[in-house]
């Protein structure tokens, strides 16, 4: 079991450290890149060499941060694992199967977090993880750079979908301006990661609105995507993701589902609610996990089996939210 | 010709003011009913009369601010525009022409204010007015409550398109951050004002997705939907106005274009341009206005020859931006 510590303590550790290994999940997303990106500046400016290495290649769209693969370069001393809540985000590749097996560190934000590293710096108050390397980078007394501010500025807009998710608070503000302070290329970025979509991306926002069904009178819908259509589309998998919040972002929905079939043949399925409803819960009934807005988990069979099954899930875990809340209301009455 | 003031000044004649009138502009959005709902409120914690007139109706989904419109029911001693550029931008319900001539104040952030007010409080680096009626609170040593909060969190995620757009500041963020620590109930209102869309919303998307077509290539984007279009799918005319940003969001996309035929048969046109291009320069050869990335105009005849005219403003545009940034590193050379 890991030991959880406070940024004092993780601080202390880095300091110690020389050749810095940093860890970021499988399928990598702004924030898991983000923040490798920044503690590698981080590190950097404090004399450490530090590399980054993730299962899947890093999206192009990230290579603004000059992120220094790793390739077994130098020899690390220290690993140290970024925004990965299991062991089994980190992927199966050969570097890493060689390095993952018990990190020194993890610096994660996701309250389900495994423990699997040698000490953890777990906050999950955080809008993103690399609001904690933010207050680390201050702790460790760098001055940040715009590159860095880039680095950590694009962790934490793409973890809070710029600011509109219900993670975001007052502290997620006071640290994005601090990260425009140190010269962050906000226009830019924002550009980059919300403002940009492809022709392809377009093209299967279109076979999305079309595969659009309502179940349990509105409270549920649900796109579909085959893999053909996905294929067809020309659509890269990191345009697919936000994709994911359309069918909870019609009015009236408490559970949106994106079933997105992968190239062997499973449907990925992402489940987003309103506060009303806990996705994660839903996710876990099928092997998967998230928070408790947005999960996820993957399913075998045919559309029309997972569709079924999802469905059943979705009216138990509403039918359960509206007892709760009927429930809360009797309370309040009684209490007046 | 007005007189530029501070906000020590505006919150001065505030003070001395008994029963004030708060003005939004015509075709309201989130900042301006947002300024005048916050202002409302702000104005009465200090034991003012203060009620909202607009030329339009206040689109309901702002129902949670409790604004209060003006029918008359005491005699103003001070008039206050928010967010009003120019007297014109006011409306002419008969109420209006009453109060409209000479308002005592204007606080503004459009750079192009054209200071119609006796007295005017512009700050063009604002990136929304709600902005400045959160200083002005300051100011008047009000301290905000959560009403107050909400109304000038809306003013502030609007205009901003939720902290996405240039204007976004490092004094944007952390206003951002005062408001939430103040009790503004930024889930709901995130909920309320950018994640939810209509049935309706969903089905003119689909409609703008097939309208779309690239000019210049692909340099130039435009949507382009008819009266009857926007009549079928039962869209709000609120719910229309963030359509606005999606010809432009398509990478390599320098100018989106989006057509909206007004019920009397005229094309409302809203440019939205990348910082290679002055949007406003567009709107203003058609006698419109705005903002340098965001501006529109409207104008009359069939669908071809409008996009015609409009192509050709564009291409000129786009070829004098060309030829100014050639120019640009022509001299970048010329200094190394």
């Amino acid at each position: 079991m890991t030991e959880f510590v406070d940024l004092a303590v993780a601080a202390q550790r880095l300091r110690e450290a020389e050749n810095i290994l940093i860890l970021s999940h499988k399928n990598p997303d702004g924030d898991t890149i983000g923040c490798a990106g920044g503690l590698q500046w981080i590190l950097r400016s404090l004399g450490k060499q530090a590399a980054v290495l993730c299962g899947d290649p890093i999206p192009e769209i990230y290579d603004y941060m000059n992120i220094e693969p790793f390739e077994g370069q130098f020899h690390p001393d220290f690993v140290v694992a970024v925004d990965v809540a299991s062991v089994q985000l980190l992927g199966e590749s050969e570097l890493m199967l060689e390095y993952s097996e018990n990190p020194n560190l993890c610096i994660d934000h996701h309250g389900g977090n495994t423990g699997y590293a040698y000490e953890t710096v777990l906050d999950p108050t955080a809008a993103a993880a690399a609001e904690i390397i933010t207050l680390l980078a201050q702790e460790l007394e760098v001055e940040l750079t715009p590159q860095m501010a880039d680095c950590l500025y694009t962790g934490i807009s793409t973890d809070t979908g710029c600011f509109k998710f219900s993670s975001t608070t007052a502290r997620t503000h006071r640290i994005a301006a601090q990260l425009m302070e140190a010269g962050a290329n906000v226009e830019e970025l924002n550009g980059i990661l919300f403002e940009s979509r492809s022709t392809a991306r377009l093209e299967i926002e279109r076979m999305a609105l079309e595969s659009l069904e309502y179940y349990l009178d509105g409270a549920c819908a649900m796109v579909c995507l085959t893999k053909e259509q996905i294929q067809e589309s020309g659509v890269a998998p990191a345009e697919l993701e936000d994709l994911t919040s359309l069918p909870r972002s019609i009015e009236g929905v408490q559970v949106g589902l994106t079933l997105r079939q992968q190239p062997y043949g499973s449907y990925k399925v992402s489940v987003r609610t309103t506060k009303l409803v806990d996705a994660c819960a839903i996710a876990n009934r099928f092997g998967g996990g998230g928070h408790a807005r947005a999960a996820g988990c993957e399913l075998d069979g045919s559309q029309e089996s997972i569709k079924e099954l999802l469905i059943q899930e979705v009216t138990a875990a509403l039918e359960a939210a509206t007892a709760r809340q009927q429930e809360e209301q009797t309370e309040q009455q009684e209490e007046v």
